[in-house]
């Protein structure tokens, strides 16, 4: 099976690589599709890459999993700077593009407070953009960032043996999506994402490959593991990668944990992969930045994802949710009894 | 009455001045709110500045003005390219973000193929983008460019005794919009404007303020004079700035050709303003080009927007459709009858 058609297994895949077959690629490019969370372009004369993301949050509101403006103004910011975390960039900041309903001055007061406290929060600014009435609120921000020549992290060149980490607990995602759907414990406001671009920095020139966890850690390793020909296997029980919130929430709402790792509502970690021989020198640099970095287990032989010792059918869990007609509940239910027994 | 206070007369001034009272601005960028078509941000090493735009086609997709796929791809990518040539930018390429209605295999062939076709036209490439679904289509596009130091084009600068120009005649995007809506002799694959790209890089050094008419001429027009606190004042009959083909379908309709120069959907032409001194020299540059600007008139003391030497309500005008609450044929009617008489 070639990288190629193990992609093709997942059908946001077919959608990118669709795009990727009707229109060119500027030639000197440096990643093709699928390959990295930001665009990379080589700036002239030679010392410096350009970083550049698009993400429209609007899904998320159709959904309802957002309700207070100031979460779709905050994930819209934080997660264009979080594919900017990826690939090692600094920002220097974003546009955004906002469909608000009419007649919205609160709505645009409430949007605002979320954009600017991710951009406080990541040390960026909004640098302009464009506003649009329309019936359906949509926010679609645009990170650019700067990077050395040769610095650039992307989602390729982890190898067997390498190690597999995650920048942080994780499911807070999958928690806020459980708590609009199940009523669980998960108020809104204690979702706000904070970009790692501190620690995406401190991963230039260490890290093998490096991807964010936007649509949720399973999707995360499903497409690691098909665009490097690998297997990510995950060590130990799973309720250890949930941060002690989502683990509390869990519990109250009698979840097993993997629904937390595979729903499709991410929390923006970085997952990413260390040769053995520079884990030592990860560990000075997150010590410098008094970060302590998730180990999440290994890289192996193979192709896929494994948990508990069960291998995961990623492209499964990826497909679900359109699968369920985007019913969430049965969604829920469906995540639930595709969960690895201990 | 202060440059501010003029600005506050236009609805859609007051939304993006709110945004810059609620966001703090990166210190260093070059532009101020409004003052030019790209922001503009330095970038290390002090010999380039980056220059970004965002840009969403919905609005027209709602009012029903694109009904073909490909009109919606080229005018996203044509209206941020746009931009770019407005600020004298060479373009890196673009970012897309895309919603696109479900099981839409051709819809999405259609609308790359617009998106193609204007990348082509400019000579640039799309460089990634994101994919969603939803009941709305709607595509954003960020254009990214580079200029070098000190060359920046803004809307801030024109004097009396300037020169007005246009790079080309105007009306096919009010054309199209009265074609769809009157059922005029105007189809949707004539619009397929062409960012004027090496036009804004020979305006660099020469053009004392420009922006483009994205939004139609009179908007053009009124934004630069309140921004510039100066009277723009176009010469002669209006018939004159039509293209040929926008001539013939405005005959045909029966209607004057201030709706053509005033309507809401403009034709992505650079208006600029050269001073007295300069004009010999945006001759040559044009020669080069093979590229015949079109003398609009002059910049004269005051403030406003003079046609057929009647003053023109530019607020007015910029508020019709809101005015109208969006109901197009009363739009038409009312923009008939604010036409100066000669």
């Amino acid at each position: 099976m070639t990288v190629n058609s193990a992609l093709a297994a997942v059908v946001e895949n077919q959608v990118l690589s669709c795009w990727g077959q009707l229109l060119r690629r500027r030639p000197d490019q440096l990643n093709a599709i699928h390959e990295a969370d930001a665009e990379l372009v080589p700036l002239p004369g030679g010392s410096q890459v350009l970083a550049v993301t698009s993400d429209t949050v609007a899904e998320e509101i159709a959904l309802g999993l957002y309700e207070d403006p100031e979460t779709m103004g905050w994930v819209a910011v934080a997660a264009s700077l979080s594919d900017l975390a990826a690939v090692g960039a600094d920002p220097l900041g974003l546009t955004l593009s906002v469909t608000l309903p009419g007649e919205a001055e609160d709505f645009q007061r409430r949007l605002a407070r979320g954009i600017a406290g991710a951009c406080d929060a990541a040390g960026t600014h909004v640098l302009g953009g464009d506003t649009n009435i329309g019936a359906h609120c949509s926010v679609t921000g645009t990170a650019v960032g700067l990077l050395p020549a040769g610095e650039a992290l992307t989602r390729i060149g982890c190898r067997p043996g390498d190690w597999l980490f995650s920048s942080g607990p994780l499911g807070a995602g999958a928690a806020l999506a459980a708590g609009k759907l199940l009523g669980g414990t998960w108020p809104e406001e204690a979702y706000r994402p904070t970009p790692r671009l501190c620690e995406g920095r401190a991963l230039r020139g260490v890290a093998s490959a490096v991807m964010d966890t936007s649509d949720g850690l399973v999707a995360t390793l499903d497409q690691l593991a098909r665009l490097n020909d690998v297997a990510l296997c995950v060590d130990g029980p799973l309720e250890r990668l949930l941060s002690l919130r989502v683990e509390a929430a869990r519990r109250a709402m009698s979840l097993p944990a993997f629904p937390f790792l595979a729903g499709h509502h991410g929390e923006f970690e970085l997952v990413f992969t260390v040769s053995a021989q520079r884990v030592d020198q990860l560990e000075r640099r997150a010590a410098t930045l008094g970060w302590t970095p998730l180990r999440l287990g290994v890289v192996e032989p193979g192709l896929g994802v494994q948990m508990c010792g069960a291998d995961i059918d990623g492209a499964r869990v990826r497909n679900l949710l359109e699968r369920c007609d985007g019913d969430l509940r049965r969604y829920v239910a469906a995540l639930c009894e595709l969960s690895p027994r201990d």
